[in-house]
C-alpha cells in the first residue's frame, strides 16, 4: 500500500510543476491539467479499471468486479487533480492518489465489492480558469447552468466551450447528469487538510463535521480626492485610512471569534501616489463555525468599517456578494467513516468543520451521502507551493481510506 | 480690476471641462490644453502684447513699452494652465487670469513699466501626461534631459515627442534655454493655496516662504499566499494586515508633527478575494517643514512597518524612491513682496511654507529670485473638482499682485 501510493505520488507530482515558483498551474482543460487526465487514464486502464470521461468533463474509473451489478448503488472516492495559481502538490491530486492507493491495497488482500466501486477525479474544481468552483460538480448535480458555463472567459482568452472543445470534448453535452448522480450511494472525499487542525493532536487523519458558511462582502469606502502634499491631515477625507482601520478590526473580530476574515482584494481610485484616494474598494471574504457567528463577524466588521469612516470623514457602503449557508454532513454517514478510521488508526479520529468549499459539499448539497476525510497538514498552508503532508501520514490517510471503503463493500 | 478678472475668468473656465466629473483633463498638448493655449493667445494679443511658445512649449506674452530695452531683466508674472485629472479650475489658471487683469489694472491707472513685463504659462507643469512634474520649467532650465523627455509615454499612448508634433510643435528644440532664463529679472507666481493655511486668519492672500522636503518610498511587505477560508487568523502572515498597521501609524505620526504622509498607491499579489496576500506593495508620500522632521516622520513610519510585520509574521523591505530637500523661497524678494502686499491688503501678510511643487520653485532651484502668493482656499481641497475660491478672495489676490508688480516695475 505505502508502495503503491509512492509509486503513483511521484509519477503525478512532476507534472506541470512550474519550475520558476515550484507550484502548479494546472487548469481545467490546459496542457499541464490534459497531462493529469492522462496519467489518471493510464493508471485506471493499468488496473483493469473502465475509465469515462462524463458529459461534463469529469473522470470515472470503475471497478465491477464479475458478477456484481452495475445498477447497485456505486461507493465512489476521489477528488480533483486541477489546481489554484501556483498551488501546492496535494490539494486535490492526494485524494485521488490516495483512492487508487486503496483500491490497490483493497485488491492485494484479495477483497471483492459486492457493488460498483469508481474513482472520480472532478473537473475544475479550484476554478481558477474560468471563475466558478465546483464548476464539474455543480453542473453534474444542475447547480450551475450550462449556458452560463460554456460562455464562462477564461483568464487566457478562450471559453469553457472553447477550451472544452479544444481538449476533444463536446460543450453542448454540458448540464445535469441526474441518472449518474443517482448512481452514486456514497461519496468519500480524501483531502489534505487546509489549515492546522489536526497539528496539535495525535490523529493523522481526520473526518468533516461541515463546511463553514461562508460569505463575501464588497465595502467601498468613499472619500475626498486631494493634494498629498498640501492637504492637512486634518482636512482629509481619506478613504485609504478608513479601510486601513477596518482590515485590523476585521481580523481582530475573527481572532476573537475564532472565524476567519480576510481582506485579500483591493482596487484603488486614483492609485496615485501623490493622491489621496478618492475610493477604496475591499473585499471582506469572510467564514465562521455556523450562521450566528457568521452574521455577527460581518456586523463588527461593518460596525468597524462605519468608525473607521466616521474617524477619518469618509462614507462606507457594503454590498453582499455572495452567502453560502453552512453544509453539515450526513451523520450517519459521519458515524460509519470514523468509526472504520478509529479501528484502523487506533487512535480517536477528531471530527473538524472545513471552512474551504469542496466536491463533497456540492453533491451533499444535491443530497448524496457524503463524507470527507482529512489528513494532517504540519503547516496548514495550502493553495501556496509551500503546501506539504509528511509522508507517514499520506501513508495513514491511504490506510484509514482503504479501512473505510473495506467497511463500506 | 474686478470686471476684467471676472470676464476672463468666465471665459476660460469652461474650456476643457468635463461634463460627467466637473473636473478638468486639460493634460500638455491635448485638445482641452490647446484650447486653453489659444484663449491665452488672442487674449494676450487683444491687448498688444506680443506671444511666443518657447523652445519647451511653455507660453510667454510681452508687454514692452515704446522705449524700453528689451535687453533689461523682466519682470515675469504667470503659472500654468494644465491640470490632473479631473483637477479644479483654479490651480494654474487662477494665476494666469490674475495676472492678465492685473496688467488691465496697471494700464487702467497709466502705469508704464521701465523693465520688460512677461506674463508666462509654463507647459505641463502636473505632468498628467507624461508622468514629470513641472516638465516645461524644468526643460527651460535644465532640470529634465531633452532626450528622456520626448520619450515619455503619455497616458494616452503618444510620446511627448509625438503629442508636441502633433500640436505644431519641434520637439527637437526642447531643452535647456539659458539665455530666457537669463532675461528673467525675477518670477512671481500667484496660485491657490492647497490647503487650509489661510482659513483662520484674516488675510485672503499670503506669501510662500519654502517648499517643503518631499519623498516617495516603496515599502514592499511580503508574507504566505494561503487560502482565506481555511487558513486560521494564528497561522497566517497577512502582508495586507501588516500593511494596514503601517498606513495607521504614518496617519498617525504625520498628525503629531504637523507633517503629511499618504498611501494613495497600492498593488495586491494575487488580489484575489479568497486568497491571502502574498505580497503587498504600498507607496509612501511624505512631506515636512524640515529634512530633520521629515526623516523623523520616515523612520517612524519604517519602524511602524517593522512592528506590523513582526506582529504578522511578514517581511518589509522599504526603497526610497525620490527625495527633493527643502527649498527656500529667495528672502529678500520674499519681504519686498510681503511689504506690498501688506500695504495693499492692509492686514499682517501670512508667510507660509507650501508643500505642493511649483514651477516657481524649479525657477528657484535655478537661481532666478522667485516668489509666490497664495491665495485662500475655504476647503483645502485642490486637485480635485471641488477645488473653489471666493471671489472676494480671488479679486483679493489680483489686487495683492498688482500692488506686488506696481512696487517692482
Amino acid at each position: 500500500m505505502t508502495a503503491s501510493f509512492d509509486r503513483l505520488w511521484n509519477e503525478l507530482e512532476p507534472l506541470g510543476r512550474e519550475a520558476s515558483t515550484g507550484g502548479y498551474r494546472r487548469y481545467a482543460f490546459n496542457a499541464a491539467e490534459l497531462e493529469c487526465r492522462e496519467w489518471f487514464t493510464s493508471t485506471a486502464q493499468a488496473r483493469g479499471l473502465e475509465v469515462e470521461t462524463d458529459r461534463n468533463g469529469n473522470l470515472w474509473a470503475w471497478w465491477i468486479p464479475a458478477g456484481v451489478s452495475p445498477e447497485l448503488p456505486a461507493l465512489v472516492v476521489g477528488s480533483h487533480l486541477d489546481s489554484v495559481p501556483d498551488g501546492g502538490a496535494f490539494d486535490g491530486p492526494l485524494g485521488v492518489v490516495s483512492s487508487f492507493a486503496a483500491i490497490d491495497a483493497l485488491r492485494e488482500t484479495g477483497a471483492v465489492p459486492t457493488r460498483p466501486v469508481v474513482l472520480a477525479a472532478f473537473a475544475d474544481e479550484e476554478g481558477a480558469r474560468f471563475g466558478v468552483a465546483c464548476a464539474g460538480s455543480r453542473l453534474m448535480t444542475g447547480q450551475l447552468d450550462p449556458d452560463k458555463a460554456r460562455a464562462l472567459v477564461g483568464r487566457d482568452g478562450p471559453t469553457m466551450a472553447e477550451a472544452m472543445s479544444a481538449a476533444g470534448h463536446d460543450p453542448r453535452g454540458l448540464g445535469a447528469d441526474p441518472e449518474r448522480v443517482a448512481r452514486i450511494g456514497e461519496f468519500i472525499e480524501l483531502h489534505i487538510e487546509q489549515g492546522r487542525g489536526l497539528v496539535e493532536g495525535e490523529a493523522a487523519v481526520g473526518v468533516a463535521e461541515s463546511i463553514w458558511p461562508h460569505g463575501r462582502y464588497r465595502f467601498t469606502f468613499r472619500g475626498v480626492a486631494d493634494h498629498a502634499g498640501s492637504t492637512r491631515m486634518s482636512d482629509r477625507h481619506d478613504p485609504m485610512l478608513a479601510y486601513a482601520r477596518t482590515a485590523l478590526i476585521a481580523a481582530e473580530s475573527a481572532r476573537s471569534s475564532g472565524s476567519r476574515a480576510t481582506f485579500g482584494r483591493l482596487e484603488v481610485e486614483p492609485n496615485g501616489t501623490n493622491a489621496i484616494p478618492s475610493e477604496v474598494r475591499a473585499w471582506l471574504d469572510a467564514r465562521a463555525c455556523d450562521e450566528t457567528t457568521l452574521d455577527a463577524l460581518v456586523e463588527a466588521v461593518h460596525a468597524g468599517a462605519l468608525e473607521g469612516s466616521r474617524e477619518n470623514g469618509t462614507d462606507v457602503d457594503v454590498t453582499t456578494e455572495s452567502v453560502t449557508a453552512i453544509l453539515t454532513f450526513d451523520a450517519s454517514l459521519r458515524d460509519r467513516v470514523r468509526a472504520a478510521v478509529d479501528a484502523d488508526q487506533r487512535v480517536e479520529t477528531p471530527v473538524l468543520p472545513t471552512a474551504a468549499g469542496h466536491d463533497a459539499g456540492i453533491l451533499a448539497g444535491a443530497g448524496v451521502p457524503t463524507a470527507m476525510l482529512f489528513v494532517r497538514n504540519p503547516t496548514g498552508i495550502s493553495h501556496s507551493p509551500n503546501e506539504t503532508a509528511e509522508a507517514d501520514d499520506c501513508h495513514a490517510g491511504v490506510s484509514a481510506l482503504t479501512a473505510v471503503m473495506r467497511a463500506m463493500l
